[in-house]
C-alpha cells in the first residue's frame, strides 16, 4: 500500500502520553517516516526510557511546553480528563503555524472548552481515532494498530481548513480513513459503537458470580473481553458522554425487554426473526479479527 | 502433555451431526486415536464425502440406526431439538453395553425425556463440551477445540456409575477437563455463563443503525462476536432454557440500571467503582483467546 504523502515529514512530533494509543502512534509514525523525528512527554522518566529504548520515539521530555516549543505537530494521547489542560499548556509554548490535536474517546466538552483555538496561529482540531485495545501501556503498542482503521476528525465550526487539510493527511499517512463529524455528532454515534459496548460488556462481566467462573467460556470471554479496561480511564470518558450513553442503554434495555417477551410467548418463530436481525447486523461489520 | 487411556481405543464411535462440533470431535479423536474407527452419520451425501475426504471420519452413513449397531460409543451433536429423537434411534440399534452422550447447550429437557436409559442396557448421560464458535460447519472444525476446557456430564440420578466412568475418561481422552452437575444445575448455570452472553450480544447487535456501523471498531466487534451465531440453532437453546434465560436477563437489566444510576448521579468514586468490579471479574477468567 503507498502511504499518502505526510505534511510532517521534515518536521518534528510531540506525542503527549506515550501508552498503548500514543506509543502505536510512535511506532506507526517511525515505520511510516510520517515525522523525521518524535518527542515523547510524560511524567515517568524511567517509562520514557524505557520508551526510547525500545525505539518507539527519538527523545522525551517531562515538559511538555518545551518539547512542544520543538515541534510543529503536537498530538495528545492522555486520558480525556487531562487532554484540554495538556493542550493548553502545548497551544502557549508552541511556534505559530503549530498544529495540535488528541485522541480521545469523547468530543464535546474538550472541542468546546478548546474552540477559541479553531483559528490560529496555533490550531486544534480535535480527533480520535478509532482503534485500541482493552491492554495499557506502550509495551503493547504496534505500529499496525490503526491500519485501515478509521479516524474522525471534530472540527467545530469555523476551524481553518488549510490546518484541517494538513490533520487528514497526517492520519490518511499514519494509515487511516478520515472523515469528518461535528464534536456532538461524534459524541451521539461513539455513544452507541463504543461507549455502549464497553458499558454491556462490564454489565454482562458484573453479572459473573464466583462460583460460575468455570463455566465462562469463549462466548463469555469474547463478549466480555473489553471490560479489562482500566477503570480510571472509563470513569473519565462515561462521565464526559453520560447523557448519550444513558440514551444508548436505554436502546439496549428495550431490546433485552423484547426479547424477554418473546422467550416468555415462546413463539419461535418471532424469537429467530430478532436473532436473525441481530446477526444480519453483526455479520455486515466486516470482521478483521482472526 | 500426556493422553489419558481411552476406553473406546479399540471401538468404533459414530458421531451423529459433522459440523463444527461434531467435526472437531472427529478430528481430536482420530488426532488422539481416541478410538479406532470414526462413523459420520448425516442427512447430505455430499457434505459426508467432503468430511470424509478431509479425513475428519473413516467412514459415513445417513442410517443413524446402522452405525449406531456398529459403535460402542454413540455421540449426538445435532441441534437441541433434534437429540432426543436421535438420541433414541441410536438406542434402539445399539448393542448392550452401548453408550450414548450429547454435545446440546441445554441438558434439563433432554435429560428428563431420556431418563429411562440412565440404567442400561444401552445408557444415555447427557454431555456439554464448554467449546465452540459462532462459526459453522466442518470446514471450521480444529482437533484442538476441546483441548483444556471444561466439559460437563449430567447425569439424572441413579445413573450407573460404570458407563458414567467411562464417559469422564472419553472425554479427557480428548483432551477436556470433565466436571459434573445435575441436568437442572447445569441449565441454570450456563443461561448466565453462555445463553446470557449470547442474548446480550444479540441485543447489542440490534442496536446498530446503518448510519453507524462505519464507527463500530473493535469493541463492538468483540463485544457482539457470537451474535454471528445460527439464530435457528439459538432459537432452540433459548426456548429450551427460556425461564433461567429470562432470568438471567433480569440481573443484567439490573446491573444496566445501577449503571444509569452512577451516569446520572454523575459521582466518579461510586462509578469507577462499579467498573472496577466489572474488570475484577473479567480478569479472573483465563483468556486463552491471543
Amino acid at each position: 500500500m503507498s502511504t499518502p504523502a505526510s505534511p510532517f515529514a521534515d518536521s518534528t512530533v510531540a506525542i503527549v502520553g506515550v501508552g498503548l494509543i500514543g506509543g502505536s502512534l510512535a511506532a506507526a509514525i517511525k515505520h511510516r517516516r510520517v515525522a523525521r523525528r518524535v518527542i515523547g512527554v510524560g511524567r515517568s522518566t524511567a517509562r520514557l526510557q524505557s520508551a526510547k529504548a525500545a525505539r518507539l520515539i527519538d527523545d522525551f521530555s517531562m515538559d511538555l511546553a518545551q518539547a512542544a516549543r520543538e515541534s510543529q505537530l503536537v498530538i495528545v494521547c492522555t486520558p480525556v480528563d487531562r487532554i484540554v489542560a495538556d493542550v493548553r499548556a502545548a497551544a502557549t509554548a508552541m511556534q505559530d503555524g503549530g498544529l495540535i490535536t488528541d485522541a480521545g474517546s469523547v468530543k464535546g466538552g474538550i472541542c468546546d472548552s478548546l474552540c477559541d483555538l479553531a483559528h490560529g496561529p496555533v490550531t486544534f482540531v480535535g480527533s480520535h481515532p478509532l482503534a485500541g485495545s482493552e491492554k495499557q501501556g506502550f509495551e503493547h503498542a504496534s505500529a499496525t494498530l490503526f491500519e485501515q482503521k478509521v479516524c474522525v476528525i471534530t472540527p467545530p465550526a469555523g476551524t481553518l481548513r488549510e490546518p484541517l487539510e494538513r490533520l487528514h493527511q497526517f492520519w490518511q499517512a499514519v494509515g487511516m480513513q478520515t472523515c469528518e463529524l461535528s464534536p456532538a455528532e461524534h459524541d451521539t454515534t461513539l455513544a452507541r459503537t463504543s461507549h455502549l459496548p464497553h458499558a454491556v460488556a462490564a454489565a454482562l462481566a458484573a453479572t459473573l458470580r464466583p462460583e460460575h467462573t468455570r463455566f465462562a467460556a469463549n462466548g463469555f470471554r469474547d463478549t466480555t473481553r473489553i471490560a479489562g479496561g482500566d477503570p480510571e480511564l472509563w470513569t473519565a470518558i462515561f462521565q464526559q458522554n453520560s447523557a448519550a450513553l444513558v440514551d444508548s442503554i436505554s436502546r439496549m434495555e428495550e431490546q433485552l425487554a423484547t426479547l424477554k417477551q418473546l422467550l416468555l410467548r415462546g413463539e419461535a418463530a418471532s424469537l429467530q426473526n430478532w436473532l436473525q436481525i441481530a446477526k444480519t447486523n453483526r455479520d455486515q461489520l466486516d470482521d478483521r479479527s482472526p
